[in-house]
């Protein structure tokens, strides 16, 4: 295992001190819950939104929060679920009156721990909580940690939609229903060319050949639809394009798109492939309206991509285009 | 080798290709002379700012085009200099009349390939052209395709803050100028844990043991200081900043801090490297005014990092905060 760590036990904690010193300006860190959290008190009236998972898939979810965004994340280990603690300290710190939005990707634990934040924040607080739990990814229906679709890309384009709904006024009942849109509106699959290696582990999550590539991975090293022979980018776009076209009821309306990339695959190669799989939308009909494309939901340093397609109504647009300032997406602001 | 790509000649072009319809809103392909240039003519009288260098480092050079950050970037086959008809023709279209500044980093034919485009540019068009050199990198005195140390991370600063005073209208003189206190104040210093694989070679560049790193890589692969054991990452810091403190003259100015990833290193483990670096800037006296993380001059997929201290004044620092929108850095835009 080659990384730039100290202690293994000590990579969620040392991280979120490097976070804290590079945006300590607009960001503070509550290194008992391990949260990340906007530097300056949530503004009366504004819904809350909290989100946080597993640690390793950086900048989800703390590189995400700050104005036009989130308004905490919870870091779990890596690839280990935040504890109800987290979740509860995080909603109480961010309630401006409001209530709070807890955006939650579909895996086990992840739903379980965030359901039990909500029953202490209403035991204890008395504020009002809705969730959202992401599941666009197409590749399989249950899977390692998963009853259900797992949760991958789409939460990141959820998170800027719906941190712009807030940060523009509207109430929970309004935040929620716009972030629920975009979850039933995105689809995701993903590819990986190699395994990551959990710090606390120590070796490879799983074994792939020189030659293969697994085919629907998950952001875990989950098993996806099949392993192939590695093949050429314009293949793979289609193994990407295919199942999310599939899975749609739409294919003219315009479509904000994320080509993500996994941790260790260099941007060259993302935009390339970003080429392929317009290229494929554009022939399907698609109008791809707006893109994003770079590292946004990894799996450490795992090497591969995936591809997330949102059908965007004008709504969801402008509130794409909304302001944001946060450390991994930033414009307007 | 495991590569999201079609035939490894096509890379660089294929790789343009996504770039354009990606950014096409702002920025344009010259695909005949692999050139990415902003959507817009020159602005008459400004300065224009040309860079350029070997593919395999994204975003540098392709991703800082645009308003406030470069006006044309020359693409190189993956780490191989672009042609001096590349830089004449970019030259020749970001020029406003007033002249253009062309960024190089020190390797050798990318300083002869920008000097014989200067000769053209001058017996072709009359356009007056000013180059700044960088070399920033602390590591060796000559390399293996350098004579002089090399220039690294701090053609990312420079490219932002010359980019800057060229967009609020200073005239060539005082571009250059900015542009060449900029490198004579940054020093950088870079590690790798892995090699990176050119797709034309197909295997990787250099062999590293699985319990070696190599202190003072560049970020072609060519070798360093030594070969070390892997460390933990606070010595791996100290192994950063040290040589870096030793080259400079002052450190109690306030200073620009870049930790750069090498393209296959988690931007998990980027912050926890920034949170040591910054702790052993701060026990030196160094000020850090302004940082940034992540991804910015990178080598393909080496896993590794790479420090730059740039000791700034208030000029500079304004000319850093001001605005830009580029694909690779967006802010106040």
């Amino acid at each position: 295992m080659k990384k730039l760590i100290n202690a293994p036990a000590d990579v969620v904690a040392e991280g979120l001190v490097g976070l804290e010193r590079a945006h300590g300006d607009r960001l503070r860190v509550d290194h008992a819950h391990r949260l990340v959290l906007r530097a300056h008190a949530p503004r009366p009236g504004k819904v809350g939104l909290v989100s946080g998972g597993g640690s390793g898939h950086e900048p989800l979810h703390s590189g995400f929060v700050g104005r036009g965004m989130l308004d905490a994340a919870c870091c779990g280990e890596v690839f280990t679920s935040p504890v109800p603690d987290q979740v509860l300290a995080a909603t109480a710190a961010v309630d401006g009156g409001a209530g709070v939005l807890h955006i939650v990707k579909n895996y086990t634990g992840d739903v379980m721990n965030f359901e039990m934040a909500a029953e202490l924040v209403a035991a204890e607080t008395g504020v009002r909580v809705e969730a959202v739990v992401t599941d666009d990814d197409v590749a399989v229906q249950d899977s390692t940690w998963t009853a259900g679709r797992r949760g991958v890309g789409v939460t990141v384009l959820l998170e800027k939609i719906a941190g712009a709904a807030a940060e523009e006024g509207r109430d929970l009942d309004a935040v929620l229903a716009v972030a629920r849109r975009v979850n039933e509106r995105g689809r995701s699959m993903g590819v990986a060319l190699t395994s990551c290696t959990v710090p606390q582990a120590g070796r490879p999550t799983f074994d792939l050949g020189e030659d293969e590539m697994e085919v629907g991975i998950g952001i875990h090293g989950e098993p996806g639809r099949h392993r192939v022979p590695l093949a050429p980018a314009r293949e793979v776009a289609a193994m990407l394009v295919e199942p999310i076209l599939a899975d749609r009821d739409a294919t003219g309306e315009p479509a904000i798109v994320l080509l993500n990339g996994m941790g260790g695959t260099p941007l060259l190669e993302l935009y390339l492939m970003y080429g392929e799989v317009a290229a494929l939308l554009e022939r399907a009909g698609v109008r791809v309206a707006r893109s994003l494309v770079g590292n946004y939901i990894t799996s450490l340093e795992m090497a591969g991509c995936s591809l997330t397609v949102l059908g965007a109504d004008d709504d969801m647009l402008g509130l794409w285009d909304a302001p944001v300032d946060t450390p991994a997406l930033r414009w307007g602001a």
